[in-house]
């Protein structure tokens, strides 16, 4: 048996693009993500990689990319689960913040930290804060005490993975093609689990937006082929060193 | 305990506007389409109808609906549940003809008995028809000899109340807010069980496209107010008018 999986990014946001921490406030792609989800169905049908089962997260840019990419392949009809577990890490504090003036105001370090530690998050944020979906009535099924207000990258690992083994897993194993929409860091504690990469080497690996990230998979889940295959590795090279310089514009 | 169940019939899709039969052909909505999707979701809002719950058909029209009616009234991340059982009417070998033409060829008395006859269906579609969807992998789970390739609307009852009972009904009973988009013949079934419209009666009834229907259900899931409740009661009655002509262009 082997498996198919196929993680997506959402396409850029309108967040992205002003350069903002976004976390789990729920902005839209922008025309650019709009065309980056369609360029995604392309690549996914020149390469007959259907998807049979969609999984998402809660939030909009996920999703929107989802229908887009799903709708130009002709899998707009297919099932879908979606959970806030697969929703991009919460920023905490900084949500809203530009990355920039982030970066000037508390230096590279706690700067690169923030965004990058495996295991600090930022300043927790404010319950009544207007960047907070702390009272978000998708959000209300989440224990109070568990709902999150900030994150590191361990804290996305630790919430996505059930998720992962109880309704992905699963999936997969029935032999489904399953597409996988989320967000760039829900997806790198998905491939730091799927990839066996350590807390020190996770922090530098970026997905880009929009590409088509394709696994296949043994009967243990483990990738045949390490880190994927892009199915547009040239422009996912070419957006992953972008990533990089975020907080230098 | 009461329960709140809203139907929407997708908005106008390019064939509705080209006046042709469509059934199963997976066309999709056009720009008034879309208009009176998000107008729907104005509605939803704007009576505090927020679907906690979506089911929709297979098809297009009404899943591109679905999606800009929830995303327009932030509840875009809700679960969904897809079942070819909301799809619409199969219209057999009428599937791709224009309804002028059809009314023209064969006279009103079988154009009408196609249309509207609860238990007589048009002929069978060829399976290799350009407009027949028999092989589309989403009926793959449709046993070959169960899969439709014409129906009446007795057919469309008798496919979509398993549905009804196994899939929507438990998410009422749950007290949760449940939108169905779907189709004016998978709604009519729907609406003829609730109501308990008789076979004959049920021929004069349309539903109009894009207006959220809004029913209030009993403990024993009877309307409260029979019919129903459109949000805009007066486009409502506009559009059914027009539907009653569509044949006469």
């Amino acid at each position: 048996m082997s498996a198919k999986l196929i993680l997506l990014r959402h396409g850029e946001s309108e967040w992205n693009a002003k350069n903002l921490f976004t976390g789990w406030v729920d902005v839209d792609i922008n025309e650019k993500g709009v065309g980056e989800a369609k360029r995604a169905a392309e690549l996914l049908k020149s390469e007959d990689l259907l998807p049979d089962l969609l999984h998402t997260s809660l939030l909009r840019r996920a999703i929107h990319t989802a229908n887009l990419a799903l709708d130009g392949c002709d899998r707009h009809w297919i099932p879908v689960q979606r959970s806030w577990r697969l929703n991009e890490r919460h920023y905490g504090a900084l949500q809203g913040k530009n990355k920039a003036q982030t970066l000037e105001e508390f230096g590279e370090e706690q700067f690169m930290t923030w965004r990058r530690s495996f295991d600090t998050p930022p300043p927790v944020l404010d319950t009544d804060d207007e960047f907070s979906q702390f009272n978000d009535p998708r959000y209300a099924d989440i224990p109070a005490d568990e709902r999150p207000r900030t994150e590191c990258l361990k804290d996305v690992v630790e919430r996505m993975l059930p998720y992962w083994e109880s309704a992905v897993v699963p999936d997969l194993k029935s032999g489904k093609v399953v597409l996988v929409t989320a967000h760039g860091n829900s997806l790198r504690a998905l491939v730091k689990h799927l990839d066996g990469i350590s807390d020190a080497d996770i922090v530098g690996l970026n997905i880009p937006t929009g590409i088509p990230l394709y696994y296949e998979l043994d009967e243990n889940l483990k990738p045949v082929t390490p880190g994927g295959r892009y199915l547009d590795p040239d422009a996912a090279k070419a957006s992953i060193e972008a990533v990089k310089n975020q907080g230098k514009k």
